[in-house]
């Protein structure tokens, strides 16, 4: 019994690291067990995160006073709670705007794997990122000068500030975007997927690991690698063209190339693609095979690769919600229109 | 000089003792210091509150898909980094509108210590509060089906119901509002003001106390008192007539009668009154004083009274933002219109 056991064991851990094996070859990665290695990953080299900084990224993250309405926050879109993400097709902005694009709020989880930000890829990290949401007119709908006078109109927050950078910190609208880069480089999610990448042959269960197979061996790894499992810029398909159904007007960056949607925490943020057009995710499988790899995938087959996703579902780090400081007579009133 | 600081402090604690005195004979009183104590006085004989209820309740009031655009939850409005309102005159819901008689949010933190809930106090308790603004059209404009439907679409709330109450549960929409409400009395924020009375004399500064002072010589105990300083209905004034300025059509209950707001933490929920019509502390406490009780308050006593208020800031318990179940195929759709 026991050698038996011994060796059926070693057979799943034989299994288990050629798959892993196998999946590093499709050039995929975990998120490092080690907290230094992460940290060293997630930084900022040019605004090194320090717990100062996190603490006031969260605080500017989490307030809506930063909107022209006073009501809109990062957290509306990008709701911590909610996967990340706001669990609708097409954000909804300042003036109940819908994104005049039709676009999809991405997950902030583990965005900072992603090489680059927003659907076009314009954006180079976290802290470019998030200048553009805040001014955005159907999103925050603010104006540079507006953040700043929000900000700098709360002692709490120019202490903060003060702490944070240095006691002489021009407190700019870019500060303010960095700063709230450096907290969502915190948002990073280790899942079963990694346990098991890093030498935790049992941290998938066994029809994940065929999950993860079929993953590879469809070709879906071909796009959806590295840590994230997305967030690159990839040709929309085999052909390098645009075969999404149309929903609303996005057609990709000057390319015609689509920022790859990360795969973790996946069955937390429908509705998918860039456009939010499904809402099951079996269904989003299924029309990634047909547009992109121009295959059609079996029933099973999606079934096995919906499986394997279930294994991204990540472990969340525990936020408490900051107690933003209170409004002065300087801070700028909520503007509705 | 040990006698003589025993002889000053015997003084300080005399002063204060005194104070103490006066404030309860004035209708002030504490939040306990005893947890037993404190959870017998916020509990709900009729669903008593457990730690099931409370972790559930407190998903709930975080789902935005509670409401029908998926994207306005409870804290939206009575938002528990903000002071549990929302920073604005009058609130903001469904399609943008704004609360059709002006009305401010008030804040939800200690709201357990209210006689009576909403301005006009027609709901009793906090649960039965937590109906209105689930369903009402200007705010997260959703029916009872839908609530009952976005809950037991997803299996992890049907089992935290199960947990909470019972395995034959019958989830309701009454059902989902009263486990709202339970989590809504753990929000309570003790202050330097209950150390105080609860025999700290040292918990508040010589011009806080004194400022305690001027506010129950002034009489403004006759209406803020209690352990919320209000949250009961009051005459409008010493004539018993409306004497606020018109800011939408809001006129009270039947009798005339608007409830009281509670004076914890009001240095952070402006803006002010029913209304929202005052930014300024200053400004809402000399309104007070001049159709509340019929006299001019001077620049010193608006400002001794300004400081006694800062005495009521609370601490507030911490919340880790809680992970909401991901939808399911079955989770009605955001709708926007």
């Amino acid at each position: 019994m026991k050698l038996a056991l011994s060796l059926a064991l070693a057979t799943v851990s034989l299994v288990a690291s050629s798959l892993v094996q196998q999946a590093k070859e499709a050039g995929l990665s975990p998120i490092p067990t080690s907290k230094t290695a992460l940290k060293k990953l997630v930084d900022n080299p040019k605004n090194k995160m320090t717990d100062a900084k996190i603490e006031l990224g969260k605080k500017l993250y989490f307030d809506p006073r930063l909107s022209k309405s006073g009501i809109i926050s990062c957290n509306t879109c990008h709701n911590l709670g909610e996967g990340g993400d706001d669990g609708v097709s097409a954000s909804i902005g300042h003036k109940w705007a819908a994104n005049p694009h039709h676009l999809n709020a991405p997950t902030v989880y583990n965005a900072v794997f992603f090489d680059l930000q927003f659907w076009d890829g314009r954006a180079v990290d976290l802290e470019a990122q998030a200048q553009g949401p805040i001014q955005a007119t159907p999103e925050m709908s603010a104006t540079k000068e507006h953040v700043v006078k929000v900000v700098t109109s709360m002692p709490a927050y120019v202490s903060a500030f003060k702490k944070a950078y240095n006691k002489d910190v021009n407190i700019t609208f870019e500060k303010v975007a960095d700063t709230i880069g450096v907290f969502e480089r915190t948002l990073v999610t280790p899942s079963a997927y990694d346990d098991f990448l890093n030498g935790k042959p049992k941290a998938m269960t066994k029809a994940q690991q065929a999950g993860l197979k079929t993953f590879i061996d469809k070709g879906c790894a071909s796009c959806h690698n590295g840590i994230a499992l997305g967030g690159n810029m990839n040709a929309f398909n085999v052909n390098g063209t645009y075969e999404f159904q149309n929903v609303g007007d996005f057609k990709g960056d000057a390319n015609g190339m689509v920022k790859v949607s990360s795969l973790r925490n996946i069955t937390q943020t429908a509705p998918y693609f860039h456009n939010g057009q499904y809402q099951n995710l079996k269904d989003a499988i299924k029309e990634m095979g047909r547009i992109q790899l121009g295959v059609t995938l079996t029933e099973e087959e999606t079934s096995s690769i919906e499986t394997f996703l279930g294994a991204l579902e990540g472990r969340k780090p525990k936020i408490t919600i900051p107690m933003l400081p209170a409004s002065t007579s300087t801070t700028p009133q909520p503007d509705m229109n």
